[in-house]
């Protein structure tokens, strides 16, 4: 039997609320095995940008990323909130080591072409280096990913968080039983999102459609459902959406996506 | 005869110029056998810190880092000055990996004990895990240190990028024959500071002695030679000062210090 890879995504909320933040980053250690941490940086980026006089632009949730944008943008992901959280690994006995997709060549991406809209240094995924990604985890290391990759030409791109843990989930799936987490502040996918014991236990791909085709899944969980699938369908084995139950095997506080 | 592996410091200046920046890299990327950048800051830090309000408070040419100071020095050195460099070296073929002392645990550090100033946030070194850094060399990466170290009980450290690179020379010297450069926009140590053609070719104990005690070593200088002393007491091999022509054998555009 193949070893199993964890590679848990941490949302934005669960990064700025610092008791939440150490309850997390104390599960993740726990973890036994190779693990990969994946994070964004949300709502830091946009104070630092206001604080020095630059307006987030948003279109249909997404950043558009220009020059001044992208710059705060690795200065708070790859910086501040990268750096702040493998510390804390470390003092949790964790081996951390953090990462941009250009850190060892490990994720390249182009950048996204204009269409409708310009996105600006936004990088869409266009290959794991799976095979470095190995190697690092051999020397018992624990990878922290930030929300940026590279072009391979010199230019840093913005990218987002649960696509980068799908794919590197896909790219490592290979080699391991892959397990991977999207760890929020919800308890899983939830049937009514105003009540958090609606927890929907297993989801499978026609359930999801129904749940879609109803309406019934927030707006910020379908991308992530939609990149679990994907990621389910390439490879990945099992994906779990949840908070901190979603590490403990008897417990059943999260919802399972089953291709 | 052991494999040579470089320790190249590169300064401030050299940063803010983006065309020194790009020969710099050019010709590091060209260097042949393992190899280690290391490099501060400067006076981005200080950019950002006046656009965000926060007055740099500076005793002795060295910076107070208290915690506002430290959370813009972690942007800029681990964030924007790291992550350009090392998506610009990929551009060059050069497999780097961006580091603070934070990352994979290589580099240890206590907070400076508070005397006649504190310093805040500054770390003064206690190890260097050179077996991991001698794991992540064997996978033919190339580590780019920024000036950050951590307590291993989760704090981050502004740390002197100049000690950075001689305390890894020491460190990994038992291994490598190891060669440390002082790389910034000056071709070596000058007799005449005001003359760029009266370097000092070689420079021993007792001629840096007597020219410390002449008052004719720029003030910048100074922890810089004192450090190259004290690595090559500890088991550096050479010590090299000056800008791009250090990296060619040929070319004597430089200062060499010998134990």
């Amino acid at each position: 039997m193949r070893q199993t890879l964890s590679i848990v995504k941490i949302g934005g909320n669960l990064i700025e609320d610092d008791a939440a933040l150490h309850s997390f980053l104390t599960a993740f250690s726990e973890l036994s095995g190779p693990k990969i941490l994946v994070h964004g940086g949300g709502k830091k980026a946009s104070e630092v940008l206001s604080k020095l006089g630059i307006v987030p632009k948003m279109v249909n949730g997404r950043r558009i990323t220009d020059q001044g944008t992208l710059e705060v943008v690795i200065m708070v992901y790859a910086g501040l909130v990268n750096k702040e959280i493998v510390a804390r690994l470390q003092a949790l006995n964790c081996n951390a080591l953090g990462m941009s997709g250009a850190d060892a060549d490990t994720i390249q991406a182009q950048k996204r072409p204009v269409q409708e809209v310009d996105y600006g240094f936004a990088g869409d995924i266009t290959s794991v280096n799976s095979e470095k990604l190995y190697q690092i985890l051999q020397l018992g290391l624990t990878p922290v990913f930030c929300a940026l990759t590279h072009d391979g030409e010199g230019q840093l791109l913005n990218t987002n968080a649960d696509t980068i843990a799908s794919e590197i989930a896909i790219g490592l799936s290979a080699g391991f039983h892959t397990v991977l987490y999207y760890c929020f502040e919800l308890p899983g996918v939830l049937e009514d999102v105003n009540d958090p014991n609606s927890i929907i236990t297993k989801i499978d791909h026609a359930l999801y459609q129904k749940l879609v085709d109803k309406g019934s899944i927030a707006q910020g969980m379908l991308p992530k459902m939609h990149n679990a699938f994907a990621s389910l369908k390439s490879g990945v084995q099992e994906v779990r959406i949840g908070n901190l139950g979603l590490f403990q095997k008897e417990n059943k506080n999260y919802t399972t996506l089953v291709g």
